[in-house]
């Protein structure tokens, strides 16, 4: 298993008119976890649509369990369970300064050729970064 | 079983640098739909919270069958299959102007007492729109 | 002098814990605005970007007079006072459904080559479509 | 003068499909600027809300210079160039990690009584965590 913490905070915009984080925000959050964790390994995430790989996300479940707030510092832990083959799935918790868990979530991403946008397996360079975690 | 239908076209800001409606915008899109829905019954949400109930999202999942691209005309179905008690589910599809099956998802919303924040039966007043539906 | 316009209704995720309109969604409406007022004269702007050109935001000025709310309809009035050359200029005003003016605002926008991302003057097939109404 | 500065990286939902950073986000990068300013006076801009006040945003000016990209790090640096009383001026300047200007703005925020939703002038209590760099 692999795993990347990264703290932000709220952003006004990011609220809605109940005082709450909105809820669609989440789904960035998950992405910035991502970002990071592709960073973390060495190949920034950046780099792999240059060279020709795009990843959307194909799959999203988030749960909403406690509410975050304006210019709260929150940490996103994003996990990857398993070698990616065909498809890359991770999991995520936010938590707030507390240490409380505010939201929990996955998402499934599949592996597109920029040029042709038909699914491909995951190219060997990015999986050489991430085998020495799944040994 | 109660259906409402609504139309926009996809913004420019929804994309992203793959040329996709990026894909946290989904969950606004079914909010959209939601609030259409509310509309169509005769108690727009607007209201609702106006009376001091709340109703966020506690649980989203998402779908992504193909994406959805700039300034396309998209239909969002919103379908609420049961009659709300302590929560309300929907779910949705999105189709683009070809009638094909783009996006399909699923919310579960929970009434909130706008002062205490503490969750709450479905309003009386609310049910009433709903009751001939489900009868 | 040209102008278009288009109704929309707020969407709940563009509102902020005041319970306004979020301010950096007039820009987006703005964009709404033009992509409206491009279809009208009869060339939508996603055929501009397919034949190679671009028109990004260059300058951007908004004057908030009176907030917009959730669900409400209003009205953006997109106006294109000039021939466009080397530069597109746009007015906007946003109407709520009583007819109040609640945001005015301007943008210039410059034409881009796609593939060497170098500004270029307006391309003579877009200008065909503007001759009309600044004769 | 003050002026308070901070680093963020550039998010991908923040792209559109021009590949760059839409125009729309500079409104929320000053915002964060101004969070940051905020917090570094010592009266956090969530404080300020807690305590009655609002700080809607009246006017907007964005110049944009050469566009952002999806994982730059950023800096955002707020100037707050007079002290406040009817009104809160502040300048922008976000620049990337080579030190290049990519964007200028300036923004002007009333303070506004959030009860009655009428202009006020700025407090005192606020006005004294300034005074100190305006003397």
């Amino acid at each position: 298993m692999y795993v990347s913490e990264v703290n932000i905070r709220v952003r006004y915009n990011e609220t809605d008119q109940m005082g709450y984080v909105h809820h669609a925000n989440y789904a960035c959050f998950y992405e910035l976890g991502r970002t990071e964790l592709f960073r973390k390994i060495g190949f920034p995430y950046s780099e792999l649509e240059k060279s020709g790989v795009m990843l959307p996300v194909f799959s999203l479940k988030v749960n909403y369990l406690k509410p975050a707030f304006y210019d709260e510092k929150i940490t996103i832990k994003t996990y990857l369970r398993k070698m990616p083959k065909v498809k890359l799935m991770f999991d995520y918790e936010i938590f707030n300064e507390k240490g409380i868990l505010l939201n929990t979530g996955e998402t499934s991403l599949a592996f597109i050729n920029k040029e042709t946008r038909i699914v491909m397996r995951a190219p060997q360079f990015l999986l050489n970064y991430f085998t020495k975690y799944f040994e």
